[in-house]
Protein backbone atom coordinates (compact mmCIF):
# COMPACT_ATOMS: atom_id res chain seq x y z
CA UNK A 1 0.00 0.00 0.00
CA UNK A 2 1.31 3.24 -1.14
CA UNK A 3 0.00 7.03 -1.48
CA UNK A 4 1.12 8.68 -4.38
CA UNK A 5 0.50 12.62 -4.19
CA UNK A 6 0.69 13.46 -7.26
CA UNK A 7 1.54 17.20 -9.04
CA UNK A 8 -0.82 16.99 -12.47
CA UNK A 9 0.59 20.43 -13.83
CA UNK A 10 -1.27 23.22 -15.18
CA UNK A 11 -3.47 20.95 -17.10
CA UNK A 12 -1.60 20.12 -20.21
CA UNK A 13 -1.55 15.96 -20.02
CA UNK A 14 2.08 16.59 -21.48
CA UNK A 15 3.42 19.02 -18.83
CA UNK A 16 2.81 15.76 -16.74
CA UNK A 17 6.52 14.17 -15.08
CA UNK A 18 6.89 10.93 -16.55
CA UNK A 19 7.09 9.26 -13.08
CA UNK A 20 3.07 10.83 -12.67
CA UNK A 21 2.00 9.10 -15.32
CA UNK A 22 3.65 6.19 -14.14
CA UNK A 23 1.49 6.64 -10.90
CA UNK A 24 -1.05 7.29 -12.87
CA UNK A 25 -0.95 3.83 -14.69
CA UNK A 26 -0.18 1.84 -11.55
CA UNK A 27 -3.93 3.02 -9.85
CA UNK A 28 -5.83 0.98 -8.43
CA UNK A 29 -8.36 4.49 -6.74
CA UNK A 30 -7.53 7.61 -7.90
CA UNK A 31 -8.73 10.65 -6.01
CA UNK A 32 -8.91 13.81 -7.90
CA UNK A 33 -9.28 17.55 -7.57
CA UNK A 34 -11.09 18.62 -10.79
CA UNK A 35 -8.18 19.37 -13.33
CA UNK A 36 -8.14 21.48 -16.48
CA UNK A 37 -8.03 18.94 -18.85
CA UNK A 38 -9.81 15.33 -18.25
CA UNK A 39 -7.38 13.18 -20.29
CA UNK A 40 -5.22 13.24 -17.58
CA UNK A 41 -7.99 10.84 -15.70
CA UNK A 42 -7.91 8.44 -18.85
CA UNK A 43 -3.90 7.66 -18.45
CA UNK A 44 -5.64 5.75 -15.12
CA UNK A 45 -6.05 1.71 -16.31
CA UNK A 46 -9.49 0.34 -16.72
CA UNK A 47 -10.09 -1.11 -13.36
CA UNK A 48 -9.17 1.82 -11.27
CA UNK A 49 -12.00 3.57 -9.38
CA UNK A 50 -12.04 7.01 -9.44
CA UNK A 51 -13.00 9.58 -7.02
CA UNK A 52 -14.08 13.21 -7.54
CA UNK A 53 -13.50 15.31 -4.59
CA UNK A 54 -13.19 18.85 -6.93
CA UNK A 55 -14.85 21.69 -6.67
CA UNK A 56 -17.97 21.37 -8.41
CA UNK A 57 -20.75 24.63 -8.54
CA UNK A 58 -18.62 26.35 -6.18
CA UNK A 59 -18.83 23.35 -3.37
CA UNK A 60 -16.44 20.91 -2.69
CA UNK A 61 -15.11 18.15 -0.22
CA UNK A 62 -14.56 19.44 3.23
CA UNK A 63 -11.00 18.95 3.58
CA UNK A 64 -11.34 16.65 6.91
CA UNK A 65 -13.65 14.17 4.42
CA UNK A 66 -10.57 14.00 1.57
CA UNK A 67 -8.17 13.62 4.45
CA UNK A 68 -10.46 10.86 5.48
CA UNK A 69 -10.65 9.00 2.31
CA UNK A 70 -7.07 9.00 1.78
CA UNK A 71 -6.81 7.41 5.25
CA UNK A 72 -9.37 5.17 4.00
CA UNK A 73 -8.00 4.04 1.19
CA UNK A 74 -4.32 3.73 2.01
CA UNK A 75 -5.14 1.32 4.45
CA UNK A 76 -5.70 -1.36 1.45
CA UNK A 77 -3.20 -2.84 -0.69
CA UNK A 78 -3.49 -1.40 -3.57
CA UNK A 79 -1.71 2.18 -5.03
CA UNK A 80 -3.73 5.22 -4.39
CA UNK A 81 -2.96 8.69 -6.81
CA UNK A 82 -4.28 11.52 -4.67
CA UNK A 83 -3.95 14.07 -7.89
CA UNK A 84 -3.76 17.83 -7.81
CA UNK A 85 -3.45 20.62 -10.03
CA UNK A 86 -0.36 21.73 -10.28
CA UNK A 87 2.16 20.91 -7.27
CA UNK A 88 1.12 19.22 -4.30
CA UNK A 89 3.24 21.55 -1.83
CA UNK A 90 1.88 24.97 -3.28
CA UNK A 91 -1.40 26.03 -2.17
CA UNK A 92 -2.55 22.75 -2.64
CA UNK A 93 -3.42 21.55 0.81
CA UNK A 94 -0.88 18.77 -0.02
CA UNK A 95 0.89 19.55 3.93
CA UNK A 96 -2.13 18.63 5.65
CA UNK A 97 -2.87 15.72 3.53
CA UNK A 98 0.56 14.19 4.14
CA UNK A 99 0.73 15.01 7.60
CA UNK A 100 -2.57 13.13 8.37
CA UNK A 101 -1.26 10.27 6.36
CA UNK A 102 2.30 10.52 8.36
CA UNK A 103 0.16 10.62 11.51
CA UNK A 104 -1.60 7.00 10.59
CA UNK A 105 1.76 5.73 9.49
CA UNK A 106 0.73 4.68 5.87
CA UNK A 107 3.52 4.72 3.51
CA UNK A 108 3.30 7.80 0.54
CA UNK A 109 5.29 9.20 -1.58
CA UNK A 110 5.52 12.95 -3.22
CA UNK A 111 5.71 13.45 -7.13
CA UNK A 112 6.21 17.24 -7.85
CA UNK A 113 4.14 18.85 -10.30
CA UNK A 114 4.81 21.68 -12.60
CA UNK A 115 3.44 24.43 -10.84
CA UNK A 116 1.32 27.41 -12.64
CA UNK A 117 3.25 29.88 -10.35
CA UNK A 118 6.11 29.20 -12.98
CA UNK A 119 4.41 27.36 -16.04
CA UNK A 120 1.36 30.42 -16.50
CA UNK A 121 4.16 33.49 -15.96
CA UNK A 122 6.62 31.46 -19.29
CA UNK A 123 3.81 30.13 -21.20
CA UNK A 124 2.75 34.34 -21.47
CA UNK A 125 6.61 35.14 -22.29
CA UNK A 126 7.27 36.60 -18.13
CA UNK A 127 10.50 34.80 -17.17
CA UNK A 128 9.86 35.05 -13.21
CA UNK A 129 13.67 36.23 -13.09
CA UNK A 130 15.83 37.67 -14.99
CA UNK A 131 19.69 38.77 -14.43
CA UNK A 132 19.61 42.22 -13.53
CA UNK A 133 16.12 42.57 -13.26
CA UNK A 134 14.90 40.09 -10.72
CA UNK A 135 16.90 37.80 -7.83
CA UNK A 136 13.99 36.44 -6.26
CA UNK A 137 10.42 35.75 -6.79
CA UNK A 138 7.68 35.73 -4.30
CA UNK A 139 4.79 33.27 -4.84
CA UNK A 140 1.60 34.49 -2.54
CA UNK A 141 -1.89 33.51 -2.74
CA UNK A 142 -4.40 36.49 -2.60
CA UNK A 143 -7.32 34.79 -1.90
CA UNK A 144 -8.10 35.05 2.09
CA UNK A 145 -9.27 32.01 3.82
CA UNK A 146 -11.27 31.63 7.33
CA UNK A 147 -9.32 30.16 9.29
CA UNK A 148 -5.57 31.93 7.74
CA UNK A 149 -4.07 33.28 10.43
CA UNK A 150 -0.97 33.40 8.35
CA UNK A 151 -1.55 37.24 6.76
CA UNK A 152 0.99 38.65 4.16
CA UNK A 153 2.63 41.41 4.79
CA UNK A 154 2.34 42.97 1.30
CA UNK A 155 3.89 46.57 2.17
CA UNK A 156 7.29 44.44 3.39
CA UNK A 157 7.34 42.59 0.19
CA UNK A 158 6.63 45.71 -1.70
CA UNK A 159 10.79 46.44 -0.55
CA UNK A 160 12.11 42.92 -1.34
CA UNK A 161 12.82 43.52 -4.36
CA UNK A 162 12.37 40.63 -6.81
CA UNK A 163 9.08 39.55 -8.91
CA UNK A 164 5.42 39.18 -7.33
CA UNK A 165 3.11 36.27 -8.58
CA UNK A 166 -0.27 36.26 -6.86
CA UNK A 167 -2.38 33.25 -6.99
CA UNK A 168 -6.00 33.42 -7.07
CA UNK A 169 -5.84 37.27 -6.58
CA UNK A 170 -8.47 38.82 -8.80
CA UNK A 171 -11.14 39.71 -5.73
CA UNK A 172 -8.39 41.53 -3.74
CA UNK A 173 -6.20 42.96 -6.12
CA UNK A 174 -7.65 46.56 -5.24
CA UNK A 175 -6.61 45.59 -1.78
CA UNK A 176 -2.91 44.17 -2.59
CA UNK A 177 -2.39 47.25 -4.97
CA UNK A 178 -3.08 49.57 -2.42
CA UNK A 179 -0.88 47.97 -0.03
CA UNK A 180 2.27 47.22 -2.45
CA UNK A 181 2.14 51.02 -3.45
CA UNK A 182 2.00 52.07 0.00
CA UNK A 183 4.68 50.00 0.62
CA UNK A 184 7.14 51.72 -1.72
CA UNK A 185 6.21 50.10 -5.08
CA UNK A 186 6.09 52.85 -8.06
CA UNK A 187 2.54 53.50 -9.49
CA UNK A 188 4.19 52.62 -12.78
CA UNK A 189 5.00 49.38 -11.91
CA UNK A 190 4.10 46.79 -14.47
CA UNK A 191 1.75 43.95 -13.91
CA UNK A 192 0.65 40.59 -15.90
CA UNK A 193 -2.26 39.69 -15.78
CA UNK A 194 -2.90 35.53 -17.02
CA UNK A 195 -6.39 34.36 -17.27
CA UNK A 196 -5.90 30.38 -18.43
CA UNK A 197 -2.61 30.56 -18.99
CA UNK A 198 -0.81 27.13 -20.92
CA UNK A 199 -4.36 26.61 -22.43
CA UNK A 200 -4.97 27.51 -26.09
CA UNK A 201 -7.79 30.69 -24.81
CA UNK A 202 -4.79 31.90 -22.93
CA UNK A 203 -4.91 35.49 -22.82
CA UNK A 204 -2.20 38.78 -21.03
CA UNK A 205 -3.13 41.48 -20.49
CA UNK A 206 -0.57 44.56 -19.18
CA UNK A 207 -1.25 46.99 -16.76
CA UNK A 208 0.02 48.63 -14.20
CA UNK A 209 -0.02 48.77 -10.40
CA UNK A 210 -1.84 52.02 -10.79
CA UNK A 211 -4.51 50.61 -12.45
CA UNK A 212 -4.57 47.38 -11.64
CA UNK A 213 -7.58 47.79 -9.42
CA UNK A 214 -9.91 49.10 -12.64
CA UNK A 215 -9.02 47.12 -14.95
CA UNK A 216 -11.38 44.30 -15.62
CA UNK A 217 -10.32 40.56 -15.07
CA UNK A 218 -12.26 37.80 -14.30
CA UNK A 219 -11.21 34.69 -12.31
CA UNK A 220 -8.52 32.51 -12.69
CA UNK A 221 -6.13 34.82 -13.38
CA UNK A 222 -2.00 34.44 -12.38
CA UNK A 223 -0.73 38.07 -11.11
CA UNK A 224 2.83 38.51 -11.99
CA UNK A 225 3.82 42.12 -10.37
CA UNK A 226 7.78 43.79 -11.24
CA UNK A 227 9.61 45.18 -13.91
CA UNK A 228 9.72 41.16 -15.66
CA UNK A 229 6.02 41.84 -16.67
CA UNK A 230 7.10 44.16 -18.82
CA UNK A 231 9.03 41.17 -20.67
CA UNK A 232 7.43 39.41 -23.62
CA UNK A 233 9.34 36.50 -24.58
CA UNK A 234 6.78 34.43 -26.31
CA UNK A 235 7.75 34.44 -30.04
CA UNK A 236 4.25 33.29 -30.99
CA UNK A 237 3.13 36.60 -32.42
CA UNK A 238 6.41 37.25 -34.55
CA UNK A 239 6.24 33.70 -35.63
CA UNK A 240 2.57 34.65 -37.07
CA UNK A 241 4.17 37.12 -38.77
CA UNK A 242 6.48 35.18 -40.29
CA UNK A 243 3.99 32.47 -41.18
CA UNK A 244 2.26 35.68 -42.92
CA UNK A 245 4.62 36.96 -45.05
CA UNK A 246 6.03 33.15 -46.10
CA UNK A 247 2.22 32.49 -47.31
CA UNK A 248 1.82 36.19 -48.91
CA UNK A 249 4.99 35.85 -50.85
CA UNK B 1 13.48 24.85 -37.43
CA UNK B 2 13.09 25.96 -33.50
CA UNK B 3 14.79 25.98 -30.71
CA UNK B 4 12.83 24.24 -27.41
CA UNK B 5 14.68 25.87 -24.27
CA UNK B 6 13.89 22.61 -21.88
CA UNK B 7 13.93 22.18 -18.10
CA UNK B 8 15.17 19.05 -17.46
CA UNK B 9 14.25 19.01 -13.52
CA UNK B 10 15.74 18.47 -10.69
CA UNK B 11 18.03 14.87 -12.08
CA UNK B 12 15.73 12.16 -11.59
CA UNK B 13 15.05 11.80 -15.46
CA UNK B 14 11.49 10.45 -14.29
CA UNK B 15 10.73 13.78 -12.78
CA UNK B 16 10.87 15.34 -16.56
CA UNK B 17 8.28 16.38 -18.59
CA UNK B 18 6.11 14.16 -20.97
CA UNK B 19 6.95 17.54 -23.35
CA UNK B 20 10.42 17.40 -22.57
CA UNK B 21 10.80 13.87 -23.56
CA UNK B 22 9.13 14.39 -26.57
CA UNK B 23 11.83 17.52 -27.50
CA UNK B 24 14.60 15.32 -26.58
CA UNK B 25 13.43 12.25 -28.68
CA UNK B 26 12.98 14.76 -31.88
CA UNK B 27 16.66 16.69 -31.22
CA UNK B 28 18.76 17.34 -33.81
CA UNK B 29 21.03 18.98 -31.62
CA UNK B 30 21.15 19.38 -27.84
CA UNK B 31 22.88 22.08 -26.09
CA UNK B 32 22.96 21.09 -22.66
CA UNK B 33 24.12 21.99 -18.69
CA UNK B 34 26.35 19.56 -17.17
CA UNK B 35 22.97 17.75 -15.70
CA UNK B 36 22.56 15.37 -12.73
CA UNK B 37 22.11 12.49 -14.34
CA UNK B 38 23.78 11.86 -17.54
CA UNK B 39 21.08 9.11 -18.89
CA UNK B 40 19.10 12.08 -19.93
CA UNK B 41 21.46 12.84 -22.59
CA UNK B 42 20.59 9.64 -23.75
CA UNK B 43 16.95 10.24 -24.29
CA UNK B 44 17.93 12.14 -27.72
CA UNK B 45 18.10 10.16 -31.23
CA UNK B 46 21.54 8.37 -32.40
CA UNK B 47 22.39 11.08 -34.90
CA UNK B 48 22.00 14.29 -32.50
CA UNK B 49 24.75 16.39 -31.85
CA UNK B 50 25.58 16.84 -28.33
CA UNK B 51 27.10 20.17 -26.91
CA UNK B 52 28.31 20.32 -23.63
CA UNK B 53 28.35 23.75 -22.23
CA UNK B 54 28.00 23.30 -18.42
CA UNK B 55 30.54 24.20 -16.21
CA UNK B 56 34.02 21.89 -15.94
CA UNK B 57 36.24 22.51 -12.99
CA UNK B 58 34.79 26.00 -12.53
CA UNK B 59 34.97 27.12 -16.33
CA UNK B 60 31.62 27.49 -18.28
CA UNK B 61 31.51 28.65 -21.65
CA UNK B 62 30.65 32.67 -21.39
CA UNK B 63 26.65 33.08 -21.87
CA UNK B 64 27.51 35.34 -24.87
CA UNK B 65 29.24 32.37 -26.57
CA UNK B 66 26.15 30.18 -25.96
CA UNK B 67 23.47 32.41 -26.63
CA UNK B 68 25.92 32.73 -30.50
CA UNK B 69 25.82 28.79 -30.34
CA UNK B 70 21.39 28.85 -29.74
CA UNK B 71 21.04 31.71 -33.08
CA UNK B 72 23.80 29.76 -35.30
CA UNK B 73 21.88 26.49 -34.49
CA UNK B 74 18.60 27.81 -34.60
CA UNK B 75 19.19 29.42 -37.87
CA UNK B 76 19.28 25.22 -39.22
CA UNK B 77 16.53 23.98 -39.93
CA UNK B 78 16.53 21.03 -37.04
CA UNK B 79 15.22 20.91 -33.95
CA UNK B 80 17.17 22.12 -31.12
CA UNK B 81 17.15 21.44 -27.64
CA UNK B 82 18.62 23.49 -24.74
CA UNK B 83 18.73 21.96 -21.88
CA UNK B 84 18.86 23.29 -18.31
CA UNK B 85 18.45 21.96 -15.22
CA UNK B 86 15.27 22.74 -13.16
CA UNK B 87 13.21 25.39 -14.87
CA UNK B 88 14.35 27.46 -17.72
CA UNK B 89 13.22 30.87 -15.89
CA UNK B 90 14.51 30.21 -12.85
CA UNK B 91 17.95 31.50 -12.26
CA UNK B 92 18.53 29.43 -15.48
CA UNK B 93 19.86 32.71 -17.77
CA UNK B 94 16.89 31.30 -19.76
CA UNK B 95 15.20 34.63 -20.24
CA UNK B 96 18.51 36.04 -21.77
CA UNK B 97 18.60 33.29 -24.15
CA UNK B 98 14.71 33.87 -25.45
CA UNK B 99 15.31 37.51 -25.43
CA UNK B 100 18.57 36.50 -27.64
CA UNK B 101 16.24 33.94 -29.89
CA UNK B 102 13.37 36.62 -30.12
CA UNK B 103 15.93 39.69 -31.31
CA UNK B 104 17.32 36.96 -34.22
CA UNK B 105 13.36 36.41 -34.78
CA UNK B 106 14.13 32.68 -34.34
CA UNK B 107 11.14 30.33 -33.03
CA UNK B 108 11.13 29.50 -29.54
CA UNK B 109 8.93 27.41 -26.95
CA UNK B 110 9.79 27.06 -23.25
CA UNK B 111 9.18 24.13 -22.00
CA UNK B 112 8.90 24.51 -18.19
CA UNK B 113 10.49 22.32 -15.84
CA UNK B 114 10.09 20.80 -11.87
CA UNK B 115 12.18 23.51 -10.91
CA UNK B 116 14.54 22.78 -7.52
CA UNK B 117 13.14 25.51 -5.27
CA UNK B 118 9.90 23.07 -4.74
CA UNK B 119 11.19 19.58 -5.79
CA UNK B 120 14.30 19.47 -3.34
CA UNK B 121 12.06 20.79 0.16
CA UNK B 122 9.50 18.35 -0.85
CA UNK B 123 11.90 15.88 -1.11
CA UNK B 124 13.34 16.41 2.14
CA UNK B 125 9.73 16.00 3.87
CA UNK B 126 9.15 20.06 3.83
CA UNK B 127 5.92 21.93 2.35
CA UNK B 128 6.92 25.64 1.09
CA UNK B 129 3.33 26.54 1.63
CA UNK B 130 0.95 25.17 5.06
CA UNK B 131 -2.19 26.39 5.80
CA UNK B 132 -1.91 28.19 9.06
CA UNK B 133 2.11 28.42 8.54
CA UNK B 134 2.79 30.10 4.93
CA UNK B 135 0.42 31.42 2.73
CA UNK B 136 3.73 32.48 0.44
CA UNK B 137 7.09 31.83 0.12
CA UNK B 138 10.49 33.65 -1.82
CA UNK B 139 12.91 31.86 -3.82
CA UNK B 140 16.10 33.77 -3.57
CA UNK B 141 19.36 33.04 -4.67
CA UNK B 142 22.39 33.38 -2.31
CA UNK B 143 25.00 34.00 -4.82
CA UNK B 144 25.81 37.12 -5.71
CA UNK B 145 27.16 37.34 -9.43
CA UNK B 146 29.17 40.72 -10.80
CA UNK B 147 26.89 42.50 -12.67
CA UNK B 148 23.96 42.25 -10.97
CA UNK B 149 22.45 45.20 -9.56
CA UNK B 150 19.13 44.17 -8.27
CA UNK B 151 20.10 43.20 -4.66
CA UNK B 152 17.78 41.58 -2.11
CA UNK B 153 16.28 43.33 0.84
CA UNK B 154 16.87 40.33 2.92
CA UNK B 155 15.82 42.68 6.19
CA UNK B 156 12.55 43.17 4.18
CA UNK B 157 11.86 39.64 3.46
CA UNK B 158 12.16 38.57 7.17
CA UNK B 159 9.17 40.84 7.50
CA UNK B 160 6.70 39.09 4.90
CA UNK B 161 5.57 36.20 6.63
CA UNK B 162 6.04 33.81 4.05
CA UNK B 163 8.53 30.49 3.43
CA UNK B 164 12.09 31.28 2.15
CA UNK B 165 13.89 29.17 -0.15
CA UNK B 166 17.95 30.10 -0.81
CA UNK B 167 19.18 28.51 -3.65
CA UNK B 168 23.40 28.52 -3.98
CA UNK B 169 23.18 30.15 -0.43
CA UNK B 170 25.65 28.60 1.71
CA UNK B 171 29.26 30.87 0.84
CA UNK B 172 26.71 33.76 2.16
CA UNK B 173 25.06 31.89 4.96
CA UNK B 174 26.64 34.14 7.52
CA UNK B 175 25.70 37.39 5.92
CA UNK B 176 21.99 36.32 5.10
CA UNK B 177 21.32 34.82 8.58
CA UNK B 178 22.41 38.24 10.03
CA UNK B 179 20.43 40.00 7.85
CA UNK B 180 16.85 38.28 8.22
CA UNK B 181 17.50 38.62 12.01
CA UNK B 182 18.11 42.19 11.69
CA UNK B 183 14.91 42.59 9.97
CA UNK B 184 13.57 40.59 12.70
CA UNK B 185 12.90 36.87 12.24
CA UNK B 186 13.33 35.09 15.90
CA UNK B 187 16.59 33.42 16.52
CA UNK B 188 15.28 30.22 16.49
CA UNK B 189 13.45 30.75 13.17
CA UNK B 190 13.43 26.67 11.83
CA UNK B 191 16.17 26.16 8.68
CA UNK B 192 16.26 22.95 6.92
CA UNK B 193 19.67 22.63 4.78
CA UNK B 194 19.42 20.01 2.04
CA UNK B 195 22.09 18.84 0.31
CA UNK B 196 21.41 16.81 -3.31
CA UNK B 197 18.02 17.34 -2.69
CA UNK B 198 15.80 14.37 -4.88
CA UNK B 199 19.11 12.35 -5.12
CA UNK B 200 19.62 8.99 -2.90
CA UNK B 201 22.70 10.25 -1.48
CA UNK B 202 20.25 13.17 -0.28
CA UNK B 203 21.38 14.57 3.35
CA UNK B 204 19.11 17.54 5.43
CA UNK B 205 20.54 19.06 7.83
CA UNK B 206 18.06 20.87 10.49
CA UNK B 207 19.43 23.90 12.45
CA UNK B 208 18.27 27.57 12.96
CA UNK B 209 19.13 31.44 11.52
CA UNK B 210 20.85 31.88 14.65
CA UNK B 211 23.33 28.93 14.63
CA UNK B 212 23.08 28.78 10.93
CA UNK B 213 26.51 30.70 10.16
CA UNK B 214 28.31 28.07 12.41
CA UNK B 215 26.45 24.75 10.54
CA UNK B 216 28.81 23.15 8.34
CA UNK B 217 27.35 23.10 5.08
CA UNK B 218 28.81 22.16 1.74
CA UNK B 219 27.61 23.82 -1.61
CA UNK B 220 25.38 22.68 -3.39
CA UNK B 221 22.87 23.41 -0.48
CA UNK B 222 19.10 24.11 -0.93
CA UNK B 223 18.32 26.33 2.46
CA UNK B 224 14.40 26.04 3.53
CA UNK B 225 14.24 28.96 6.63
CA UNK B 226 11.01 29.34 8.17
CA UNK B 227 8.60 27.74 10.31
CA UNK B 228 7.75 25.13 7.46
CA UNK B 229 11.09 23.88 7.82
CA UNK B 230 10.67 22.10 11.04
CA UNK B 231 7.87 19.90 9.67
CA UNK B 232 9.04 16.52 8.46
CA UNK B 233 6.42 15.23 6.08
CA UNK B 234 8.48 12.31 4.77
CA UNK B 235 7.10 8.81 5.53
CA UNK B 236 10.53 7.49 4.73
CA UNK B 237 12.32 7.14 8.12
CA UNK B 238 9.34 5.16 9.63
CA UNK B 239 8.55 3.57 6.70
CA UNK B 240 11.99 1.94 7.44
CA UNK B 241 10.67 1.15 10.91
CA UNK B 242 8.00 -0.77 9.75
CA UNK B 243 9.93 -2.76 7.39
CA UNK B 244 12.30 -3.52 10.25
CA UNK B 245 9.09 -4.78 12.41
CA UNK B 246 8.10 -6.97 9.68
CA UNK B 247 11.88 -8.50 9.11
CA UNK B 248 12.07 -8.82 13.10
CA UNK B 249 8.53 -10.24 13.51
Amino acid sequence: MTVYLVGAGPGDPELLTVKATKALASADVLIHDRLADPRIYDLTPSHCVRIDVGKRAGESLQQEAINDLLVIHGRTDGNIVRLKGGDPYVFGRGAEEAQKLREHRIPFVVIPGISSCLAVPAAAGVPVTCRGIAASFTVVTGHRRVGDEQATNWEALAQVGGSIVVLMGVEERATIARRLLQGGLPPDTPVAAIRRGTHADQTVIRTRLDTLHATPLVAPVTLVIGTVAALDLSSEHWTNEVELQLTAG
